[in-house]
């Protein structure tokens, strides 16, 4: 069995594991204090160009994204989301667990616009019972979507000045950034993101770490105590120093950003097959994901041989389904699954 | 100035009051450990056909909700809900704030309906990642709705059998629950209620009282250690006879639904009026709310003389609007409105 | 049966009543947007000798102890209160429900002091793990205390300082306010507590209402949207004018004074009677709440006619008790308990 | 520099490790869905004797923590813990922001007694007002405590009993179990603990692993929908397989025991070196923290070599400090610490 079916499947990168039983019977210390995290942490202010920014190193994303969201609201206030987003969908109301609602707004290719925040904002503001209602105060996207799709530097700058214009935290979950950073249409960079964000997180764990997120905060006010919330949630691991070895190890050369590449590149392998034997797609997606529509009967044989993600029904017998790739995807795999794809008739 | 815009800006029914003055030098138990909260609770049970249920007073409605709520759920499960829901929109996230996701379900005419609950259901039961996705656990439904529709006995029982099969609560947010038993198209009655639901309450705040919600507790699960719930939500009121005393003189006699009649048969003398002016309406209601669609520059000449509350834009130069009768309205005062509403010249 | 046990056993004053009888069939604006409240909160203003502070009526003291606490709060802080602070012993665990631990320190006499929150303080500043600990931030206290004694000018003034010194809040519990500022021994006034606190709030349950708390908001940070958390926290009344109705006529002309007066020299009355037979106290009181320490045997003798509060036991025969006085305690009613001591031969 | 500050400086047991490096390439399900995860869950149900208990596994302690109580609570109910226990000191409040008050007793040596939890739970059934009270309803003990002590199998069962007969739930904190059921003086075992617990923990991170919890739950209501509760408060790690790769190393042989008997070893030497100088000790700890108590001058010199943890000043000029040994402490550092603690005269 091929596993395509999600970019977790595997441990770390070699290079990264290396780092690890290399540094392991090294004394330091713990909860983050280490020099590891330290020379992490600086090397990504360095990729994002900016050194006023505070870095932290959390376990996982839904761990990162109700931390920082808990840091940044009060508890009247909401989050704005599409509603396609990864905290409205796939993270069992961890952020309403955390006392703050998320106010999910209708996405378009699991994007939101920055003319839907403005909106939303306004509806709020605007509305004489306005006490009654969540106060929208942070916007979260995700980049890439929950979809595959990313976010051009024109939309993110549009959305930022939305955001700041109304006092709004901007916040990207960045499980996947490298993906969409590396995309071929892509327009974005780190500092951009340092720059237009307030927070703003760089996923390891579905990038080649074992396990890791890098918690980007620009804003001052999220910064504040950051460490007690992230104790306070159960984030802080006690052997900090192994996410420090991680991301030292990603962003040392351009470990992260090679990765990343090379999962799209296998991405568009997958794609360019299902193309040009016919098949529609749920998205336009340039990243790692894939989200062909794929009749039931065909997807049951693939099956035989390969794991994807049931992602939809789209009508009464055809499904999009997830095809997903990694820094671990071999090149032969990718061959093998094409092989497959065109071995059926193409569709119409 | 005449408010037609709510149905709390009085105080209490004179009866009402009366009570409370009658009894207000006397000493008793205090948090509703006192024999007219007995009295009250008494007279409840019997107009509900049962015994075997607990009846709780507190002070307000989002209050109520929220005990409710978070006496009935565990961390990780959530409330279906209509999107219209009062609990999804007008109580500033106060079930999120409790720990729990509102699952907001499209609705018609402000109604759920069972197949729609269950289609929530099955969703989440069938989703190989349903640990990643909050738990419906407990159905809201409001009644009337916020829109002023009701649901009818058969509605209810749908909805509760759809509850039933699937270990569902299923919870009836009565705020003006009065006027929905008392509409000319209602078939629902107290005992129904008690019997098709697992919690109700009967609003008191919006149907003559000065303040004060009676909550019906029928499940066992949502029973034990109430009290201490409504405690620590901050809902348990010092002088708790006051609420008894009021809903004793709601029940004793008819007075509730006299008040509740009243009030529905001045808002359908209003909807006559506009209607028969050729106005449309944002829904069919049989209450006290009407929700005319109104040309703003009508609306803006009855706002020199009447109160009602803005509902929504309907198209450039129409809104919707809700005109709310009570037990206070006289019927003078819908005299004047609607020899104010004839004055204009019929819409198309 | 003559009820000692507490000071909300009747309704409220005659005088209050009487207005909320007047304005009954009155139209206003709801949720605490109509003039009474406007009136009344001006009125308090004035009292306070301040115009920039913000006032909020609501109905209950544990609901006004959440919301205030509530809005003051990062998730990562904490509560410094008494040990005997009623946030820590009789509210369920409200603040914690709201994500905030109570940080109790020993109290003598009920009271902190100054030097306490600073050992608090620094405890915690300098400690190396501070991020694995609770941050202090809010100072609860509650004057008069639980157990009926006052702090002095000098002793809030003390506390004030080291909270301002440490960027602290420093909130004040005033349940039964009135009956500290009456008490014969007191020096501290409204201008006073509204110079050296952030927040604090005049009892209006306890004293002659029939239910209302007014909170008072001195800083910035606490006043900034705080409707939309009393909103969420079920904490808003629909007919909010009662409030500003009773808290008008409380303070219109000294009425609330004039019932703390009353109820303490009723107390001091039973206070003198127990001290000259004899009888030991559980701490020296000036205020409404007396606690003499009874033998139980006599206490069955008393309690066939006169109801008080268990408080603790004391040694194996003798318990401390509470008796309470409040506006409506009789001069009569305390004529007979006084005589009712007197038969007793006096102890030792 | 050498570091006896804690039992987490290095990374992970190399025969651990070396199983992560085995599988690292291997493609697997997520989130603990995988062949390692059942693997490790099937030995530790042999270890514990019993096959109807769940096991999870998790990142760290202060998350096992929260996600267990979190998982066995209504909102009203409370935790007795020992002052000193690690969830009442050291987690930031974490369960408090999950909603319940840590109900923290006097402890002695850092030990709960039977008779203590039962003093509590009577207190709180027998208060007329226990409405106002938070119930007591799951004890929470750490095996070790934080000060190296240990229970016995008569104490653990005392405490049991209490806990079933009162219907309270009994929860284990065992982040150094094995220190505890390996030192010398111990008479507990897993099938001990799986018998008289509702819920424990068998600690990796501090015991070998590079990070992990194993929680064995035998209560039916806690093991209901507990992944729900993992995901919800972000202790879900996507490469599941990384803890069942670790516990499967640590268990499928006695590795873990091995460890902990090691380092309990090396702490007795240490112990048995400070004892022949005439030093005291906080605590007579058998396990693998050693609390001695040592003049502040002493401390300076023995600082400039090794890494210990300041816990408490015990006088003008001592202090109680924390030495810590692991499976990772070498016998030769050791004997170096030893070396220098016989330079100083052994003091009174």
């Amino acid at each position: 069995m091929l596993r395509f079916n999600c970019d977790y499947s595997e441990g770390a990168h070699p290079k990264v594991l290396e780092k690890l039983v290399e540094t392991n019977m090294e004394q330091t210390a713990g909860y983050g204090a280490d020099p590891y995290c330290a020379r992490a942490a600086q090397l990504i202010k360095s990729k994002c160009g900016r050194d006023d920014i505070d870095v932290h190193f959390l376990v996982g994303g839904t761990q990162t994204n109700l931390t920082v969201i808990t840091a940044a609201l009060r508890p009247h206030q909401g989050v704005v989301s599409a509603h396609t987003g990864h905290i409205n969908t796939h993270e069992t109301g961890a952020i309403e667990a955390n006392g703050h609602k998320v106010l999910a707004l209708p996405a378009v290719d699991g994007k939101l616009t920055a003319q839907a925040v403005q909106d939303c904002y306004e509806a709020h503001v605007n509305d004489e019972t306005r006490e009654h209602i969540v106060q929208p105060k942070l916007v979260y996207i995700s980049n890439p979507t929950e979809i595959g799709t990313i976010y051009s530097r024109a939309e993110l700058t549009d959305i930022s000045e939305v955001c700041r214009k109304n006092d709004l935290f901007l916040y990207v979950d960045g499980a996947r950034l490298g993906y969409a950073l590396c995309a071929e249409d892509n327009d974005l960079d780190l500092p951009a993101l340092a720059r237009l964000c307030d927070a703003f997180y760089i996923g390891g764990t579905k990038i080649g770490a074992l396990f890791g997120e890098a918690v980007v905060l620009c804003s001052d006010k999220i910064k504040r105590d950051f460490r007690y919330i992230i104790k306070q949630k159960g984030g802080m691991l006690a052997k900090g120093r192994l996410l420090g070895v991680q991301f030292a190890a990603l962003f040392e050369k351009d470990l992260y950003f090679e990765m990343a590449s090379h999962a799209n590149k296998m991405a568009l392998l997958i794609k360019a097959a299902f193309k040009r034997n016919g098949y529609g797609f749920l998205v336009e997606s340039t990243t790692n994901q894939q989200f062909p529509i794929i009749p039931d009967e065909i997807l049951a044989k693939l099956n035989e041989k390969f794991e994807y993600s049931f992602w939809e029904k789209v009508s009464a017998d055809t499904s999009a389904v997830r095809f997903c790739t990694s820094w671990a995807t071999e090149p032969d795999a990718v061959r093998q699954l094409i092989e497959e794809i065109d071995k059926y008739p193409p569709v119409a």
